[in-house]
């Protein structure tokens, strides 16, 4: 049963057996990632300021930290100076590649899972802080193409993964930010970002108002409002399609097909296309072009995605992220990347409240030892020790109470079997308290059946 | 090779091949608290000032929280209602139970590895960032002693399974506040606190500036210094030896046995007995008396708990804790709880730095599949996929560069085997290339050999 409010707004805590379920979605995006031969790193909770503030349009929203012993204190040190908590994990990245390039083999496959915090205003549904699943590829100089293939994939299989945690099939819908800002361009549009801006707004607010924005908020006429909106509509599973339907809405829009413009948004339509060919080609249906993906932050340079859960698109994309060629540099040295990130903590909110997905067992013991009485403790420490040595996770009853008592304890953790030390010449016997089954068993040998031997992920109505 | 220093004194943070250490050390740890039944929660990574600042001499480390929009406004908020960065997890621990012991199952075995933060000022070798990995054991209004053996027992397990990461073994040194409480009352000492935070600084400072600092500080007359640290002095491994040296040394200051203070010291010594002759039942020389241990903060009660490695005591305690039965409350409603935390970065540190701690490999990868030509990079994708499907990790070469350069990538990742996709009508071949044997391989059945299938800890000089 899930904890109705946590008692400070925004910062969602697990009851155990809700955890069970979180980490065992961490557990298996991780198991996905390093079969894929990503390599785990962690970043300091805590970056500058001044590296917080740089990029992208959460930067309002920062939790600043300061020292007790200085507060009240009058404070003149400008706030790129001050520490806050990280908002992603892809700005400590950036820093943490630049700062150990010498020590890293590139191209650079990380995974990383943490906690980020966003200092927003209380409000209803919004997490303050909350956990996120990254993966990214950062080359040294260059980045080939192919990685951005590779990367949704290894996302969509991710959360294929998940499938037995009650989620839906989910399907990546990627864009291309040179194919949007050409075609923009080709329809004179200059204020590409703020055009980008009110697109992302799409799965928010409707198209009518998206296209009031677009004129009252980025300069738009009519005409280039509508015209965005036409490239917004598209849809493509292949490339044969994507191209067609692409070229002709140019050429309804009169683009010059030997301008800058035209070549920008071909050269984002041909990645574009690859992925969505070989997406098809490996997993077919995972990816989709979908050229209503914008992605507000201003620092993805080419491929964007957004990734929806079938029947569950109200939730909006449960997995976003992109290519960047300029996120990091040092010098004049740069290393293009692309990632994609998974919002944990709000997949996991909806695992447990719309996908009814629940844990067999609260407790990771297989077997509760009963204990007869205290000065007896010792025999039964003895068995659970000796289950625990073959790898048999054992609870021992904590205290002698009445038998009842301790097969009521095992029953509200879950814990499927209760063992019964021997008793005079009757030799030890174990019992299975879901199915009532009880038998004499020795305790170097026996297993728990392979139904109750882990803790397993049930979903609600599944069974499974 | 460690990174010299983090960009931010005190955050430390680890290159890929150091994480996959301290990863290994998080699983094992995980792995043995599960194999006892402990439940795994996370609690959220800021408390109210009002809770932090309750309890403890640590409250004057605290980070506080402030939101970047109300960055240089005046602030007349109270810093109670402020937000901090929790410092343990012990006070999380306690609200949590609090907040949620209707859904919880008492006692409460919890295990929890999260990152604290200290708000310290910036020095050498202090963190300001770390990794705890807590046990605790919470009962609803009352709680069996056998906690006391359970819990330093289940650390000794958890920190023995890091020996094969160059962890020297490890000596829990236990003592019992009553004990102490009891023996100064006995010598006409009242202020309990101030003398056990003078005796604390035994492990940081010589005896005879302890002996000063209590008649300075905490107003002993020299006698009762001298007896303060004569205490200190007893150690014990058995509870024989533990009644015999310490009934002597009472008589010896002249204490009454009929005193209310004796009888107090007299119920922490018998429970301290219990738990070193348990304990050496259960493994013996895991825990010994040492009634030099104080603990400096104030929520202890009964027993607590430093732990010592051989041949680095000079690192001090890695595995600290105690019980203490006045933590939590609700009205009348008390929760009492035993508990020891493992500060597992500075292990880390230790193991990275003193043990020659590494790791056979910084990928998980098992494979590199080499890539031919651009145009055939599926097929090298298939047999990775393939691979993995079968659980074994594999990676895929960035670009179709010369042989000699794919393999380098695989060396530098520590990637033992690089399989060569089939060519004409030769079959697939897969290398080992750090005994540079070479066979044809079927994609559907090939596995790694036993010593190349995992990524495993190496001890320098050890090579286990």
């Amino acid at each position: 049963m899930a904890k109705k409010g946590a008692s400070i707004s925004g910062f969602p805590e697990w009851l155990p057996a809700e955890r069970v379920v979180e980490q065992g979605v961490i557990d298996t995006l991780r198991r996905v990632f390093e079969l894929h031969g990503f390599l785990g790193i962690e970043t300091r909770a805590v970056e500058s300021g001044a590296s917080l503030l740089k990029k992208g349009e959460t930067s309002k929203e920062i939790y600043l930290l300061s020292r007790l012993q200085e507060f009240g204190q009058d404070d003149d040190t400008p706030v790129e100076e001050h520490l806050g908590l990280h908002f992603d994990l892809t700005v400590p990245l950036s820093r943490y590649v630049v700062e150990n390039s010498g020590d890293l083999v590139f191209p650079f496959k990380r995974w990383q899972i943490q906690k980020v915090w966003r200092g927003e205003r209380p409000q209803e549904g919004r997490y303050r802080e909350f956990t996120q699943a990254d993966i990214d590829i950062v080359g040294n100089g260059s980045l080939p193409d192919h990685y951005d293939v590779d990367a949704p994939l290894v996302m969509v299989e991710a959360l294929e993964g998940l499938r037995p945690f009650g989620l839906p099939e989910a399907t990546v819908h990627a864009n291309n930010r040179k194919l949007s800002e050409g075609f923009y361009r080709g329809i004179g549009i200059d204020n590409v970002d703020d055009v980008l801006h009110q697109v992302d707004k799409l799965d928010k607010i409707p198209a009518i108002e998206v296209s009031q924005l677009l004129q009252s908020e980025a300069g738009c006429t009519p005409d280039q409002a509508a015209a965005c909106l036409a490239l917004a509509e598209l849809q493509a599973s292949d490339g044969d399609q994507l191209r067609q339907t692409f070229t002709s809405l140019c050429s309804q829009q009169g683009i010059d097909q030997t301008s800058d413009a035209y070549q920008m948004a071909a050269e984002g339509m041909e990645t574009l296309a690859m992925i969505i060919d070989e997406a098809a080609r490996i997993r077919p249906g995972s990816v989709i072009a979908d050229l209503r993906i914008a992605r507000g932050l201003d620092y993805y340079t080419g491929s964007v995605y957004e990734t929806f859960l079938d029947g569950a698109e109200s939730l909006g994309s449960v997995c976003s992220g992109g290519r960047y060629d300029n996120l990091a540099s040092q010098g004049s040295r740069k290393y293009p990347g692309v990632g994609l990130s998974i919002g944990v903590s709000r997949l996991v909110s909806y695992l447990l409240h719309s996908a009814g997905a629940t844990t067999s067992r609260v407790s990771a013991a297989a077997v509760l030892v009963a204990v007869w009485n205290e000065e007896e403790r010792s025999v039964s420490d003895h068995i659970a020790s000796s289950l625990r040595s073959r790898g048999i996770a054992a609870d021992v009853a904590p205290t002698a109470a009445k038998l009842g008592k301790q097969i009521k304890y095992a029953d509200k953790l879950g814990i499927p079997y209760v063992w019964f030390p021997a008793q005079e010449d009757e030799p030890d016997q174990v019992k299975n308290i879901v199915t009532g089954e009880q038998t004499a068993a020795d305790v170097s040998v026996w297993s728990p059946a392979d139904d109750y031997a882990r803790q397993a992920i049930v979903v609600a109505g599944k069974g499974n």
